[in-house]
């Protein structure tokens, strides 16, 4: 019997990913028609901006008056991103649009941690307890934990699925000393090491550990191996994933300037098409979204399906012309 | 037990590939460099020129002096491509430096063969015929076929394996009527149609029909499946893959300009050497081969670990830090 899935749930964040690494200023106004653009997909869930500090982040420095501008559809989950409880404070501001979930997000690797956070692993753990109280405290319950770097880190190397083991169930224990459960891990190739041997040890490891435990994947196609680990995720019946319209993104802090970042959605769900699986998702106008986001960031976006087109564009465009009888 | 091979031949075709599709004219010495930097990466085998019609195909008005220039390693077979009778002569004035392979090459789409060869499927085959006595000729026997437009058509659509069997087959048999046994036969996705389940349906087909017949898949990442596939293919055993290093290359006559070309040789590596399979290529040097072909051609190539680096070169430039023991 097949592992694969029957349905695959992608999580678009090419509006919170995308925005927060491309130099250029981008208006708020085109945030605001990507993101609606998107509603319009198909895709059920997009992380639409990022609380963070504007210093570090200038790119998100409007997120209030995105999330202020854009226009929720009701059949799609909106969420944000912060790191520390002031971000928190601002998502709560938006609670009749936002979807706030609570979950507990660290990076395998101390080095990232340092770079990307500005604390060490053991202080950045120290938040995340803190903040489950604030989460508790305004009635958000936490049963999501991230693991950044799960794959490999440009600072300190390889990491190793016990390190992600290790580093899960602390998250876990945090939770519990609050009352709380965790259900969900998502495993984020912050750096782009994920390969599908990689992604096939590391979530056979997980899953051994805790069969029941619901495993999501942030994939980053750095070194091109992006789409196959999510083929090798799916056939291990994986069907949470991040994905970007276009590629948009990267991550600011890997230490690799022009390295490209996460798998493009529009690839992930031509995958799964492919292989019998539903996503929901219109494919035609995803790409159109793709091709959509290129003209706002002004420079072509890592997806190749982007420029080639799908199949039944393709089918649709050419001249009919049935295959000739062989002649043997 | 796993199919999984122990050892993958990659046939780098870059410079055929690459020098074909170019805007821009590209000095016949930039060329001989890059065949020179190829030879010394580990790879065993290099498709270095296309002795096709310059007036088709000006990037390869120079094959003769690109092919008299370059120097042959003893550890590299160099290779060539032509489709007819005054190209195979062209080849065979260099049989002191170059591999001379009898092939039987076909396009499986009537539309393709049209567009790229200026002739029907019929009139090609007839042509294939002819070329085979001049093949053997020159003691040259035809063991090898190969079937372009393998996995779907920009022209005429999805092909679907039982054609590319029925094309095979064809070609068996005009082998067979010269007395000749065809032991391989290379799958080729000029268009970019391939995707994992594209590529497990077709070498599936293919393999079931002839257990025996060796298999080489040339994949191109035009939708962004490429490495995907040739995942897929080497869990099934699949062992010999053309690839062009950069990514260099895509076809002039896919009718859809900008689009992606081949996989890349060092990131097929990459995931080779992960999944420990061996290539005998020395991936940082094929890197910094991949770096050479950019500056050449004077434009970024579409392999992306080329811009990332390697795992090893990552685990070389870090700054040595032990991850720190858990809290908990």
């Amino acid at each position: 019997m097949s592992d694969v899935p029957k349905f695959v749930r992608l999580r678009e964040e090419g509006p919170r990913e995308g925005f927060q690494i491309e130099p250029g200023p981008i208006d708020t106004t085109d945030k605001i028609a990507l993101i609606d653009a998107l509603s319009r997909t198909g895709v059920k869930r997009i992380q639409i901006a990022s609380f963070v500090n504007p210093k570090a982040v200038p790119g998100w420095a409007d997120a209030e008056a995105v999330v202020h501008g854009f226009s929720a559809s009701e059949d799609v989950a909106y969420t944000a991103l912060w790191f520390s409880d002031s971000g928190l404070k601002r998502a709560l501001a938006f609670r009749d649009k936002l979807h706030v979930e609570g979950a507990l997000i660290v990076s395998a690797s101390d080095s990232f941690s340092r770079v990307n956070l500005n604390r060490s692993f053991d202080e950045h753990l120290a938040l995340m307890k803190k903040q489950m109280s604030s989460l508790q405290a305004n009635d958000i319950s936490v049963r999501a934990a991230g693991v950044m770097a799960a794959f490999g880190c440009n600072y300190s190397g390889d990491v190793g699925a016990q390190r992600v083991i290790d580093v899960t169930a602390a998250l876990m224990q945090v939770a519990e000393e609050g009352g709380e459960k965790i259900e969900q891990v998502t495993l984020a190739d912050s750096m782009g090491w994920c390969t599908p041997a990689r992604t096939e040890a590391l979530v056979g490891a997980i899953r051994n550990r805790w069969p029941e435990l619901q495993i999501v994947l942030h994939l980053h196609d750095t070194r091109g191996m992006g789409i196959a680990s999510a083929h090798a995720a799916l056939k291990m019946g994986i069907a949470d994933f991040d994905s970007t319209v276009g590629g948009l993104g990267g991550c600011p802090f890997a230490g690799r300037p022009g390295a490209t970042g996460n798998i493009a959605t529009e690839e992930l769900a031509l995958l799964c098409e492919e292989m019998g699986i539903s996503t929901g998702i219109d494919l035609d106008a995803l790409i159109d979204v793709a091709r959509m986001a290129e003209r706002l960031v002004g420079h072509p976006l890592p997806s190749t399906l982007t420029r080639a087109g799908s199949f039944a564009s393709c089918r649709r465009n050419m001249t009919t012309q049935p295959l000739p009888d062989l002649p043997v």
